[in-house]
């Protein structure tokens, strides 16, 4: 709890209808994306980085916890209290405040939705490529602050390769800036690219520049259906390992198709175990070109159907079951855990293997969503968090799982971060002595342990 | 000096072979691309990590300074034992362990010359994008510590956008890996980007995972010739504004080209100001295109002459005044210093006419090349080292250029490095607060401050 003295100095400087201590209020931001709650003791909504600026003074000197947060969609549990203070909310930072086509970039408040960049810089012929599934609520500042990926990472890569450079104020209240609008920048350390997936954990973002590129002028979307996981999930590292390069790679496994069907969503085959949604793009005649090279690639390994979308609403309706899957999956039963592990492609097969087996061994309901062209995939857990029972079986599947991927050369999270969600796995893809650099470079921007504690460090 | 005990303390980890210190070697070992001399205590040749991991334990425990150094080619001095020492060499390290193509990426010794890599992998039609101009002697360990750019950097980034892991030692000895073969991670915090253009001071790479991408079938080159540097850099911002991405978009200016010529290089028209060598690369058709376009910009805007290479002889020959740039500019006066300032594209004439002001100013011989795609400069100072006076001139041109480049919202290197060439302007780019951050990391990993000290902190 803060006292009523520090909380009268946050009102004095955002003012009072910004600091904002409801029990409502503190309902609404207790969770995020990951679903334990955690309840905050106030939110504070500034209104520019000076505001910030003195906040942090303040926090930094009374040593109270101060939690960044977007639009809370991450689902690894980083944008909550986890050991109590205060949410800093961006809302009221949500301005572009810049487009630069000459130099190819746009300068952002962190507050800025993600969708709402996209769509302005389009009217430049440009495009942001990061892409989260949650673009459309989620924050240009919480992207970076979890280097968020999306569908589009297979060709384009993560938020981080976005990432000119930041404003920031770090816990003391100091404001320091990293890079710029310059495309090329090996000054000093690499602070811009070590703030990227941080997790709220060394500094608050202030204002935030991106790199843009030239809008593609044209892209093909095809499905192709398997009555094999397996034949889908070799298609897809044949296809990485041929030389295209598809912007788009996913794949969605019998699981999650027929609770999309029960849901009303699109119904296929019976004989359906797994589907590849697949988008290149880049000059019409190379589209051309790539798509049919993909079509053959698919039909050669066991496709029993490949459509390719004539029309942009052909496209829209090959699209509706990858978009409507989360949706979907978090009806059958009262939460859904989305877990994020990633592999070297050429392991897709086999880290979906794994997980059918711990479906079956554990006795859950594990439907696989996957960015497949870069191995990241996210297995989706059906249960309920009140069952004790069924939550223990789940710790130990996910703890099988996790050090499969590890085992496998993967990573703990291919772009939903750790936060407090896989803090107890660092362990495995991280020696001491590198968990003892992170938390070394954590003291050094905050000292007093004020930014997000409690989080994955 | 190191002690007798502490040499043979080496020799027995290295054997007696491996450790140098002949007034020959300790010669060899002295200098950088950056010119002043300092002479080292030793070199060390080590054939593994594990002999590396034990040196470390030694320097670590005696207080003994280390510099890792690839092959040298650095032009800010951050191979060079500035505060004398020990230099590790890796000449022994230079094995491509695996070419891995289902996984687009390779695993690789630091000591791996670029040009060995870029060959290897073109066997398997893949490309390792960087290719800075001291490609057929740099070595990938030192392109990560400087995190090395190049002429295709315009289209495909610098080495960092193609680092995937590291195995690195610390200066305590102890080995800590990062990343993987894994396309997208976000566990904790980036160190592998934050060791890429750490310039050896944070730890010594002992094995470096990097990406490949498709070798793209189809190139085009072209060279333009403008009779006035303003239409040369203004049709730069407009082909980068135009949503054409080229692979390559070089300048040289007059003073450049004339050296060249004198050189018995190539020859251009007398009122040649600047020439322009472009490249895109990507499908035939796509290609094509873009060449067409091109050419349209250059001649739109005052090109007087532009020629596209018909063949891959024609293509070599455009080549070549920019390949004989650096030689032929070397040859004019006893030394040469290359200096490397980037500003946004949209800047670039801007910062030209301040550097040919600042020529005329201080009575200097000043050529500029330029990446010009990406906005990054490289004045060219033909000068002599010996020249007391003349370097004081130098030292305020190079003030007053910085100066300007930060105050365009450049960088003081966009490839090159800070090294000790440029620590005295970090405080140009950097406040205070934001090197303290950087001060702190490099305790964090180098509390006793043995690798590389004196580098740029």
């Amino acid at each position: 709890m803060i006292s009523t003295s520090v909380a009268d100095a946050f009102r004095s400087i955002v003012g009072n209808e910004w600091f904002l201590d409801t029990p409502e209020d503190l309902a609404t931001y207790s969770y995020d994306g990951f679903l334990p709650e955690f309840m905050p003791d106030a939110i504070i909504v500034p209104g520019s980085r000076d505001e910030i600026s003195n906040i942090m003074r303040v926090a930094n000197r009374e040593k109270i916890n101060i939690v960044p947060r977007g639009a809370g969609t991450n689902i690894c549990g980083s944008s909550v209290a986890r050991k109590g203070g205060i949410i800093i909310a961006f809302h009221r930072m949500n301005k572009i405040l810049e487009i630069d086509p000459e130099n190819m970039c746009a300068v952002v408040q962190p507050g800025v939705v993600n969708a709402d960049l996209q769509k302005e810089v389009a009217q430049y012929s440009l495009m942001y490529p990061p892409d989260p599934a949650s673009l459309f609520v989620s924050t240009i500042g919480g992207n970076v602050a979890l280097n968020a990926g999306g569908p589009r990472g297979v060709k384009y890569g993560v938020t981080r390769d976005y990432l000119l450079g930041l404003e920031v104020v770090l816990p003391s209240g100091e404001v320091i800036k990293t890079g710029g609008k310059v495309l090329k920048s090996v000054s000093g350390y690499d602070l811009t690219r070590l703030m990227c997936g941080s997790e709220g954990t060394l500094g608050i973002m202030t204002e935030i520049t991106v790199r843009l590129i030239p809008l593609p002028p044209a892209k093909a979307t095809l499905q192709a259906i398997f009555s094999d996981l397996d034949d889908a999930s070799t298609t897809v590292s044949a296809i990485i390992g041929s030389g295209i390069v598809p912007t788009t790679l996913e794949l969605i496994d019998r699981v999650v198709l027929d609770v999309i069907a029960n849901y009303g969503g699109a119904k296929f085959a019976k004989e359906t175990e797994a589907l590849l949604l697949i988008e290149v793009d880049g000059e019409a005649s190379s589209v051309e070109g790539q798509g049919k090279k993909i079509e053959k690639f698919c039909k050669e390994r066991g496709a029993i159907e490949v459509q390719r979308a004539g029309s942009k609403e052909e496209e829209e309706s090959l699209w509706q079951a990858r978009r409507t899957a989360f949706g979907a999956v978090a009806s059958v039963r009262p939460n859904c855990i989305v877990e994020d592990a990633t592999v070297p492609v050429k392991r897709l097969s086999e880290i979906i293997r794994k997980i059918v087996e711990l479906a079956d061994k554990y006795h859950l309901r594990i439907g696989v969503l996957a960015h497949a062209g870069d191995g990241n995939l996210h297995p989706l857990i059906m249960t309920d968090l009140k069952d004790k029972e069924e939550m223990a079986r789940i710790d130990k599947a996910l703890d099988e799982l996790y050090e499969a991927t590890i085992a496998m050369g993967g990573t703990l999270s291919g772009e939903h971060g750790i936060g407090i969600a896989k803090d107890r796995f660092m362990s495995l893809e991280f020696s001491e002595s590198a968990i003892d650099i992170m938390r070394g470079i954590k003291k050094v921007f905050d000292p007093n342990n004020i930014l997000n504690p409690g989080s994955f460090l």
